[in-house]
């Protein structure tokens, strides 16, 4: 059979499994993720020997270290997938849920109806886990799923996704609810993300190429993250403990997640205060510093930074620092270079405070808090299976309602239209 | 100028605008609206003028009857358009609104502020009256626009972007918020459908053939309405008034409209009480039925309908009758032949309205109203750039708030991530 063929019968299996998840009930729901636990904690065995068929090929195949690493089933991480699955089970169904229900001069009763978006495609790559984290988030929220890992953890997502199916088939709901695509042929991918009739959204999770590539071929919606490229802003009002605290805490607490700070941003007028203290704490934590030119009349060590820099995500310990004039610098200099993913201010000043907050056009926009809270878990959301960095449906750190939509209900009693 | 170039010029104006309208106050929003209204008031004479070479030129193109309607500027349309713009002034203002605040246990309080999508293509066939309507209703949900009219109306076009662009100025808000694209080359709409640098999403208002081809080449983001293939179901347990007032309703009220009746669904229990009575009142209205084969027992003088009639939206009078055994197979029906737009069912059996809710997968659901509801003026929205049959993004009947998107919001003390 050939992969488009293949795909495309995945597709109309899929489909038709999410049809019976849309009426699926929230105890079938929960059954079939506690059951999916319990079968993942009854068959480890099978799963580090299929891990450990993708960590010899690997190796074969001369994966680097660190994908090793991201590829290796622990016995912790076993752990935590199971442990994932019983939250996510714990988390309210967001399905079903009805909001701003009124009457209408009509006479109609018109409100929204929390609704799964149908069928989700998911393409990730190296880290198996995520077959078990997806699944489970797309099965809460209403969802089928057609999984797309990638090729060097095939047979460690293929034990994996057998679980899941048991799981769901012991909760009676159906087996295809979840599917995993079976080849590693590339062309897999490319069918996927153009098939709108099977397909409602995909989300990929990557590298900024993966998903760059997903995102111009796709003919179906895609919720995406692109760059981190965050900012923080140190106002000539802000609090100078505040400002340090949170200076270091953005850029040094992780230096690879997207929501670490990469360029700080400081006020002329507090420039001197701030920025010898702030290059002190840096050094010691091995940060290399890069700046404008009036950054480095203050701190001459530093190297010169180009306009390449403000359109860096490093993931590294190095940061950007500019000075500038004013907030009305700041926000101009944030909207431009940025990513429009999360920007802190730091200030006392309760109308600029305000106004940061209206203008600057980032999916979290922040005052006097590291930017590095921008996380589904400290939003409260329960669960994220990613950020986005569109405007379009989900903005920001993307739990179970970002894998929904509404639709409208109307209650009558027999109105028609004039 | 090549058409690229222009169009590129074009969008980083429409980018650089939106940045100044989206802190626009609601105070300059509604004073451009009412000074456009103005300016559209003291213009009828221009306005007329621009439309007459429009008609010409398209009298001279052989354009038909229907299309020279379409196209026509008369003092009643005009009167139409203004009052629009000071209903429009009259909407409460979407943006900046913050909702779900909340503290979260590291001690930041968090929520979501509702802003403006950016920048809105719109592309829309003859009726100039659009021009107005759309910009108003991008203005006031902070956006900035770029309009693209059929080029059989590019004169009226003009003369009504030349009011709206006084009006913007007169308020103190940027020309550039609202820009006509001045060419007719047809190689404008593909420029535009594919600078999401510049654009952030389309929203095409015409026929099926510019959506689809639309749909297929953007690459930003569409809102956008396919079919309306509709249905009402009439229960075995329907009220017979209620079934038989609506039925004639979401067929007959109007012809060519999305949310018209296009198949019914007829209980087998109830078919031959229903069935008969239905067909003397669409017989005198002159709707002719199209019935499968258990319609036809009933009804020996219908035509057969055939599976190209489950899938057609006729915009005529003409409607497809079928009889279903039971609720199961009109959901069934209904969501494999619909377009998931409206679908009603007609019953006094709570239960059954409460499943036919759940699992009907359209953009609106009913119970015992007519399909004719599903409009934005209906549902109270306050105004309608169109419906969307899409689940990302806007479902159902599009608002200002379908224009919007909304940022989370961090409020802090100096918290630091632990």
């Amino acid at each position: 059979m050939n992969v488009a063929e293949y795909m495309s019968e995945l597709g109309q299996k899929a489909r038709a499994a999410s049809r019976l998840m849309a009426r699926a009930d929230t105890g079938s729901k929960n059954a079939a993720l506690d059951a999916m636990a319990r079968v993942l904690d009854a068959s480890r065995e099978q799963l580090v020997a299929a891990n450990q068929k993708d960590l010899e090929n690997g190796r074969a195949n001369g994966l680097d270290a660190a994908m090793l690493d991201r590829l290796e089933l622990t016995p912790a991480r076993i752990d935590t997938m199971i442990e994932g699955l019983r939250q996510v089970a714990a988390l309210p169904d967001p399905i079903g849920g009805i909001t701003d229900m009124n009457y209408r001069p009509s006479g109609i009763q018109i409100g929204k109806m929390r609704v799964p978006l149908g069928v989700i495609g998911i393409i990730y790559e190296s880290r198996p886990n995520v077959t078990a984290e997806a699944a489970s988030l797309c099965l809460k929220s209403g969802n089928a799923t057609i999984l797309r890992g990638g090729s060097e953890a095939i047979h460690s997502n293929h034990a994996i996704a057998a679980c899941v199916s048991q799981g769901l088939v012991e909760a009676g709901l159906p087996a295809e609810a979840v599917q995993v695509v079976e080849t590693t042929d590339r062309a897999a991918v490319g069918e996927l993300i153009t098939m709108p009739e099977y397909v409602d959204v995909i989300v990929p999770r990557g590298g900024k190429g993966l998903i760059e590539r997903i995102s111009r071929d796709a003919r179906v919606p895609v919720i995406k993250h692109l760059d981190g490229i965050c900012h923080v802003y140190i106002d000539d009002q802000a609090d100078k403990s505040k400002a340090i605290n949170i200076a270091i805490n953005a850029k040094t607490h992780r230096y690879g997640t997207c929501n670490t700070m990469e360029t700080l941003l400081v006020n002329r007028a507090v420039a001197a205060e701030m920025l010898p203290e702030l290059a002190e704490h840096y050094a010691e934590l091995g940060v290399e510093l890069r700046g404008c030119a009036a950054t480095r009349e203050l701190l001459p060590q530093v190297n010169e930074a180009t306009e390449e820099d403000w359109a860096t995500e490093y993931l590294a310990p190095i940061l950007a620092v500019k000075v500038v004039e004013d907030m009305a610098e700041a926000i101009e200099h944030i909207n431009r270079w940025g990513s429009h993913h999360t920007d802190a201010i730091i200030t006392e000043n309760y109308t600029k405070a305000r106004a940061f907050l209206r203008e600057v056009d980032s999916s979290s926009v922040m005052v006097n808090a590291s930017t590095r809270f921008a996380d589904g878990f400290e939003y409260g959301l329960g669960a994220e299976i990613g950020i986005s960095t569109d405007k379009i449906h989900a903005r920001g750190p993307v739990g179970l309602e970002g894998l929904t939509s509404q639709k409208y209900v109307v209650l009558g009693d027999g109105q028609i239209r004039q």
